[in-house]
């Protein structure tokens, strides 16, 4: 029996979206209000999910207790009050766009779920805005 | 890396579930409080989500200020504030149930997605009930 | 000891903002889409809180039983799936805005509860837009 | 043309985590304060989903009254208020994990689902602890 | 210029409403199905405000994070996880009513808070049922 | 018949707490990861509420979408996707802690509704810390 496992988290930070390579006109046209150059920010909701077999003796696909630890030392001690374009290595080339952010935190949650369960990844920019990845 | 981009929206409409060609025992029995004459209505919370290879470039799989502006031209302006059964030509012909206006929704958006991106609509009639579409 | 008891409910209804003795010109003007002569319709949400004494026997200030069915028999029975302006005899001549929606239910309530208690409703009629009457 | 429609439901309950063949230390290790002797609770929410074909005369996948009433008298009424460990027949010998309790939902439901549709289960422990069940 | 600074917190927890002093049927005629004797339980979400001068050099009435930690030491480290019957003095001899865990919870804290600030509880035993208590 | 109207807002901003006369260290104390000198941001929700008579021609304590544009024109444009430290007059020389914010939306505000009617504010910085401000 299958189940998926899903827990919540919260970080937030300080962005800005824009090209070095482009013109401030075709940054401005792209990225609006979000190439603020002094940049702007999000509470950014996390929705981490875990798809595996239950553990008979436990009960347990992964422990939520584990998961939610795992949240904590890989994602939230490192986005947590950060400008992500500043302080995050893997921005540093890379728009933080909800969508590459969603993709940067499933690669560092991936090393740590054993590979026999899938992991998702939902990520809330604000209310209205949110993106889902799955590797 | 494919992902997918969500966007919530929202309109309140008036409407009434029954069949002409039923009796009005049978209509009270299948829709009973929905088959009011003069109709109720709903705050309709529409989630509409794109899901596709990220652009990397921008690091958009949509833009959401373009899926914003689709689901307003093409959703929000033809729904809001509006009687889904005297005035919405889908319904002329077919009961507005949550099953049938979202996929009025997904019908009136796809032709504005590239198809290279799946689409996916889920409409919320209350807090406690919803439905998804998927094509 | 006094406390502040509070019970969440919920109905939906079709209503419309207009007034007979005013041109159409100004009806549109005033209450813009809220005027469509077909209706619209709304989730309405709803807190009613009773403010009192704790009984030091039952450890309540009003059973939540007995306030969730008081406001079921006086106000859900009357105003679910309902056209707040065609079939409720409050709005024949009033318009059904959410501050009058408010003071009606507050006028309702009020006899069923105890006059050392006061009596509060909390009336949503969208996620972003309620108001709160006292009395 | 295929659609999922979605019910939300709840109930109360107490419960603990623990195997009677581990020792105290093993159980306190695993299973944390869920292990408390003398039962903690939750507030579960639960989202029931079926999945088919619209039925082109009513509109419906399934009718939403229908699938609340199947949640309250197979699920509400068996679990709402109850020690999940001492009360229902399914926890005496397996741990009432969030997972497991939605393996028994979905396995309570399905017999009153008609075989062409599919059906998911969404149970929320906390609203940080969530788990889905599709079969 | 008085600011109220208010901090969500949440515990999960075991009880049953009930008075030694009462028959059964009375017992089950005031509690209902609260009145379980092997107990039911709640996701608690709590609500604490303070309200006073802002600090004109620090810009807080009060520091959230300081807030943050005088709830989870005097009331998270207390209730959560636990039976509030059995466990907690306060309901030895008297039921663990929302009103009266209000009450409890405000005690607790009082004396935390600077005398200059007044101190609001707000507790939610359901997203339905809560209650408010300032002192 | 006095009714408090409200309604919901929303803007995203930078910011950063720290006082420029106090040491790193004292700053570090103080405001902890607060005080990250590349700024970090926020997802603000906000609630404006109007407090007075209710207009017996409209049945309106003050137009919601008057309320709506007022919000928008004074506090949106001027707040939304800002680093508030940089780029708002208000914070030049004072902290934009919550409790700062909302006074200082409160008095953008102020002016723009009838004196016959009071004005309350409520910030929310994260779904988990808010507060409120009533002049």
């Amino acid at each position: 029996m299958k189940v998926k496992v899903s827990r919540k988290a919260h970080f937030n930070a300080a962005h800005r979206l824009y090209r070095p390579d482009w013109s401030d006109d075709k940054n401005n046209t792209v990225f609006g209000k979000c190439n603020n150059p002094n940049f702007h920010g999000h509470n950014y909701e996390l929705i981490v999910s875990v798809y595996g077999e239950i553990d008979q003796e436990t009960g347990f696909v992964i422990d939520m207790k584990i998961l939610k630890e795992l949240i904590k030392s890989n994602i939230e001690d490192v986005l947590d009050h950060k400008n992500l374009n500043l302080e995050v290595a893997e921005f540093k080339n890379m728009n933080p766009t909800a969508e590459n952010i969603a993709v940067v935190i499933w690669n560092k949650l991936r090393p740590h779920i054993d590979l026999s369960k899938d992991l998702e990844v939902v990520l809330y920019e604000t209310s209205r805005n949110f993106v889902t990845y799955s590797g």
